[in-house]
């Protein structure tokens, strides 16, 4: 699979057999035999040239280069250049962005996500084009394995009175103190469909926003769960690209939103206050079972029996549960956010579900499964979409509907009917 | 709009302009100029015809029953034959299925809900047509309006332990001893993915499952929420066409499921027991909101105080929220299952929730909206089915998981490079 640039088109070359290793007039050659006249493109062992040059130029430089490029295959049938993303408006801004970014450059960094949420065609091609090249980066880099595990994605949840906010504040300088640099993610679909918005996140977190190590990035404003997850797992990449070594997702602890953030992060971290029967009500029972740590957060003062009895519970609870790695059990710790007590301990478990995760294999398992899903969160939450806004689709849908509403034919045959012209009429989106 | 059924074929006449009232001869004219061979239809005022015959003897038919039919129109562009359902196998089966259900014979009700469950393709297409049957027959029916005011259907939720199972025994019990028919539907998705199953629920239901103006259908073992959710509306149908006055619609209250009942139903009924805190956890809070009445259950003996207290507690918790309807606020209410009380007075609320809201228009604009929501449940359910199945799909799609796993391709490009694929290469399945 080769990925190339040309006259702002990011094309995709699909290869057989197994993997070549060619060398630059091979790939002239074969680039030829295709008839493509791509500029270029991935290879290993030489950098990146993502400006689009002409075909010439390309071939000169891949001459030049004489370097070798791995190709994954896909089909003999297949051998053609498909056009992926089309026309790509203004790369050299996007190029511009990505420099930007691995400059660690905070408010590219911020721009960059604003990209990956917007929902506007043009700007979502650019988005591709940035993730791309943001991928590229990581592959080409000699550390590709110390990258990954150099990395740490923590999903962080709990119901509201937990103390969220105060926690992250805390554990983030904590972290940044120790010569981390911190991301911070924010999911809550919830607070988008009912249109209500919590506090600012910012607001809640007033020392981490101020410091250089930490990014803050409130939640996105827009749309359905499957959204959410799509741009918070384009987010993360971005975070990493820009240097962040550990992001936090936090998510409000209800609706269904934990569970996708399950799927994006390396370690799920459930905060719960020292409170039980009504206060504990908001949390569902399946959250629980997905944590692999639990922390037990105000013990202190007046509260630190009942936190000890929440511990106690929490401890002979999970014991029940049937375990999710083979290498680790989930634990239940105590922490202050306000004193700052725990707080050290609390790394140090973590590090140790890393560590313990990264030598099994889980760890760099669980990412690659993580990106199988994301693969599919896009494709339900593109196929509606482009459903929706197929001609023959738009055209027929709303008669369709009045008789299906009018009793004149069934939902099953309208929906057979309406899917038939979908798939039967291809429409190309521009 | 016209279902035609000629040679084992149902398929789909689209015509324009508005509102054709055609009679015999000027009919087999438009058939002719369409170039259909069809043999017929739908049409008002004579009898349903559903023997394929030939194009001649179906004219001739036409001509001796010269009747009008009003037919829907979609765009003069779609003026065509389309072929919906393609061959339905064995058309003479499902004739007899319908025969026999609405002769209200419970074995073709029973076989005809499990043909709607079916997965298998030539299944589904026969559950189209034996659906198309029903739908005719409604319309046909003189007393249309009458018809859909005739039935009632009622979704039934609540935690484990309200006591569900002997309170729709009870409750099932008074309405079949004043006359009415009562069909019992289960959804319970939860049971079907976790591979675990409650109690069947004819076990539950001893009395209830004997008598012969009672229907009960266990929970169907099949998927996903978007499935149960088809299949239960179709299952409803059926239900409707086989006599059934009262369907109840169970679901264990837990998951997402109830709220899809809330989309397939006239009136929502939460049942509870007389128990706080703990026991009541299993309840999510977003159930009370669409609920129309709750249903304090267990009010009786030691529990009667109690049940006196959760009924304040509902009865003011209600106030707070936004009402649905504009012409019926919640109402909650006390009954002894164990000692069948209240249950006359609950029938006479139900009863007066429906005579409101008919007077109203709220019952049939609900019911309208409902099979809007059912026609995209449908499209939803079967557009990733269809994806998934298509021979291009399938032949990339694990090497792009597999590039996506490895990260040389953003998520984002292979979703567009599958969803290209899906649509530009027109599939037509068997």
């Amino acid at each position: 699979m080769i990925t190339t640039c040309f006259k702002n088109r990011l094309e995709m070359l699909v290869f057989q057999p197994s993997k070549y290793y060619l060398f630059g007039s091979r790939l002239q050659h074969t680039l030829q035999k295709c008839k493509c006249r791509a500029s270029l493109c991935h290879w290993t062992g030489s950098s990146y040239s993502p400006h689009p040059s002409s075909h010439k130029q390309s071939s000169r430089n891949l001459h030049l280069a004489n370097s070798y490029f791995s190709c994954k295959t896909i089909k003999r049938s297949n051998l053609q250049v498909h056009n992926v993303l089309g026309d790509v408006h203004d790369p050299d801004a996007i190029r511009r962005l990505f420099n930007g970014l691995i400059r660690q450059d905070r408010a590219s960094l911020a721009r960059s996500i604003t990209l990956v949420e917007s929902t506007h065609p043009q700007k979502k091609k650019q988005a591709q084009l940035l993730l791309t090249m943001v991928l590229e980066y990581f592959r080409n880099s000699n550390d590709h394995h110390l990258k990954s595990s150099r990395t740490f994605r923590i999903g962080l949840s709990g119901p509201p009175g937990a103390g969220k906010s105060t926690f992250i504040e805390v554990f983030g300088k904590y972290l940044t103190q120790s010569g981390r640099r911190v991301a911070v993610l924010a999911v809550d679909p919830s607070s988008s469909t009912t249109g209500g918005s919590l506090l600012g996140d910012k607001t809640r977190m007033i020392e981490l926003s101020r410091d250089m190590s930490a990014y803050i990035r409130p939640s996105p404003s827009t749309g359905t769960l499957g959204g959410v997850t799509r741009t918070t797992n384009e987010a993360i990449l971005l975070c990493e690209g820009a240097g962040y070594d550990v992001i936090l997702v936090e998510t409000v602890g209800v609706g269904q939103s934990e569970f996708a953030v399950a799927d994006m992060i390396d370690m799920f971290c459930l905060l719960i206050p020292p409170a039980g029967g009504d206060e504990l009500q908001g949390i569902k029972k399946g959250i629980v079972e997905v944590a692999d740590i639990v922390v037990v957060n105000k013990s202190d003062g007046d509260l630190l029996p009942a936190a000890r009895r929440i511990k106690a519970e929490y401890t002979s609870a999970l014991k029940f549960m049937r375990p999710r790695s083979k290498v680790w059990k989930p634990k239940v710790t105590q922490i202050s956010s306000k004193e700052k007590q725990g707080i050290q301990e609390l790394w140090e478990i973590m590090e140790n579900f890393k560590i313990k995760t990264f030598t099994s294999g889980e760890f760099l398992r669980k990412r690659e499964k993580q990106r199988k899903l994301w693969l599919w969160s896009h494709i339900r939450d593109n196929i509606m979409g482009k459903f929706e806004r197929h001609p023959q689709v738009q055209d027929l849908v709303s008669e369709l509907e009045e008789l299906v509403t009018e009793g004149h034919i069934t939902p099953g045959l309208a929906s057979d009917f309406l899917l038939d012209r979908f798939i039967q009429d291809p429409v190309v989106e521009k």
